[in-house]
């Protein structure tokens, strides 16, 4: 017997950026069913901030599987000429026990949190969004501009912004173009993409915002926010960490991908902790509202909101996705 | 690039039992050493008594290895030709994070249980043992009888005892001697393999006791027990299961391979809950006992007891030793 790998290089090949959507929808749905079972992460740090690694594990009792994605961040690795993020994906029959095959985690891990970002405007942003900004220039800002035109087609300018260097976002806008062709195949003729000088001046001229930045301050103050906005903020993923203004959260329609987990460690943690955001004003999970459990935007002057910090149920998702495709 | 996988066949090939042995004596000195981290379990039943599995997962810093095993029982693989308990090790590099590879579990679990049983009687038990009884005739049996066998080449009969089917223990005893010979390239020419009809007669001729039963009420009765017996107690690994009298404890000089996980699990379990063993009376674990930090058996008429629950860790190391041979 061997067991199935799927590397990097092929899930880029057999991963469409609407199979990601797909899946992570899915798994939204399932969750606000609880069609779900997520177990503890075990995370352990090498060397606090440089070396650390998470084991991230669960269940999709419909889909017949389990497993997990275990993930290392290795600051020394960029000077070896390794990734900095690597990861592998076990996925498992939750009928006998079996093995059902491997996936990298990294690719399929940037493939599922640009869905996320998309399914949050899909579903909160005003239909006829026109002006995207995206904040945050990393290795999960193209993924993020990939599934965003699948969900909006019609989208006319993506701003792109890196709060600490204007030159970054610049030379970002100048080539992302070439990536979604290239690593999404995706033409994107009719989009302006424009590198951000002037954040506040690009906030306040932005039907969705996406925040994707390991940021531990805010970004992005209230007062620039032109009401009507939406915003699907992606990076907080850890305590402590911060991408929008709290007050923000006063007045906006609160969505997460997973309650528990955003509490602790989402954009929401914050807002929670300092009482700018109620729990009992969060509207649900992205789940819910997909399934019309919950009620989202009510007209076109509210601030939404979607916090999503990622589950380890998304990735077993696409990994099983992928598995059965390549069976 | 590919994800080395050594599947159960490549391990019965490539593992021997003194290599097991070695793996599993060095990752108990690593232990004694604090030289070993060992992450929480993650423990799920699918269908309680009927599906579960586990993830057990550690850290080898000397060895620059971390990992985890995903164990599955599924009782109903039975019916449909697969073996009951599957199990897949994942082990990665704890320098760059990159997975080094995979080896199937089940196999090297038997392999290291073996050798756990093995290494107890070799440090606890009389040089001279000659008589040696084993308390199960399941799976995990043949291991326990081959790493004996290793420790101890002078052994002139192993018993075979199955408590509840003594037609079961002679038809063990009738085969063990060619599986030795094909499974473990073992040739026990001199021994003579002996199924139990009366299990106390037994138990009163035998030097060396291993019990791998899953039992959660004790077989071997104290009054039964001649002096000097040493048990290397197997197959306690879940709370509730016993398999010796818990008097024996009273006197007896206790080592464990992980104090914790005996305490919670392991044969010491109820002993320790019903008072006849106390905590400080336990001399400590079996690698403080091979390093000399703690004193063993003090004279040939000492009953001397290895409780043994197992530990992720060493599957980590037999794998990891595997894929260095594989390279």
């Amino acid at each position: 017997m061997n067991i199935p790998y799927i590397s990097a290089e092929e899930v880029r090949k057999n991963l469409s950026m609407e199979d990601a959507i797909q899946c992570t929808e899915n798994v939204y749905k399932l969750k606000s069913q609880d069609k779900t079972v997520v177990w503890p992460t075990i995370f352990y740090e090498f060397d606090p901030g440089h070396a650390d690694m998470d084991i991230k594990s669960g269940y999709l009792p419909e889909q017949h599987i389990f497993g997990h994605k275990t993930v290392a961040f290795m600051e020394a690795n960029v000077q070896k000429g390794l990734p900095d993020l690597v990861g592998l994906i076990a996925v498992f029959s939750s009928e006998t026990g079996m093995p059902l095959g491997l996936v990298d985690g990294s690719s399929v891990t940037g493939m599922r949190t640009g869905a996320a970002g998309a399914i949050g405007a899909k579903y909160l942003a005003r239909k006829n969004s026109r002006n995207a900004l995206i904040v945050g220039t990393g290795n999960q800002a193209p993924f993020q501009i990939a599934a965003l035109l699948k969900a909006f087609p019609a989208l006319e300018t993506i701003r792109i912004a890196n709060p600490h260097n204007a030159g970054h976002a610049a030379a970002f806008a100048s080539k992302i173009r070439a990536m979604l062709q290239t690593d999404f195949a995706i033409e994107a003729a009719s989009v302006t993409f424009e590198g951000v000088s002037d954040l506040q001046e690009a906030v306040s001229d932005s039907d969705i915002i996406i925040t994707i930045t390991p940021s531990h301050t805010p970004l992005i103050q209230k007062e620039w926010v032109k009401p009507g906005t939406h915003f699907s903020c992606i990076g907080a993923d850890m305590a402590g960490k911060e991408e929008i203004d709290s007050q923000i959260f006063e007045n906006a329609i609160v969505f997460v991908d997973d309650l528990e987990h955003c509490r602790d460690a989402g954009e929401i943690e914050i807002p929670l902790k300092q009482g700018t955001l109620s729990e009992d004003r969060i509207c649900g999970e992205l789940g819910d509202l997909i399934l019309g459990k919950a009620a989202g935007r009510k007209s076109d002057t509210d601030i939404t909101v979607f916090d999503s910090t990622g589950m380890a149920l998304l990735d077993l998702a696409v990994a099983d996705f992928l598995l059965k495709k390549n069976r």
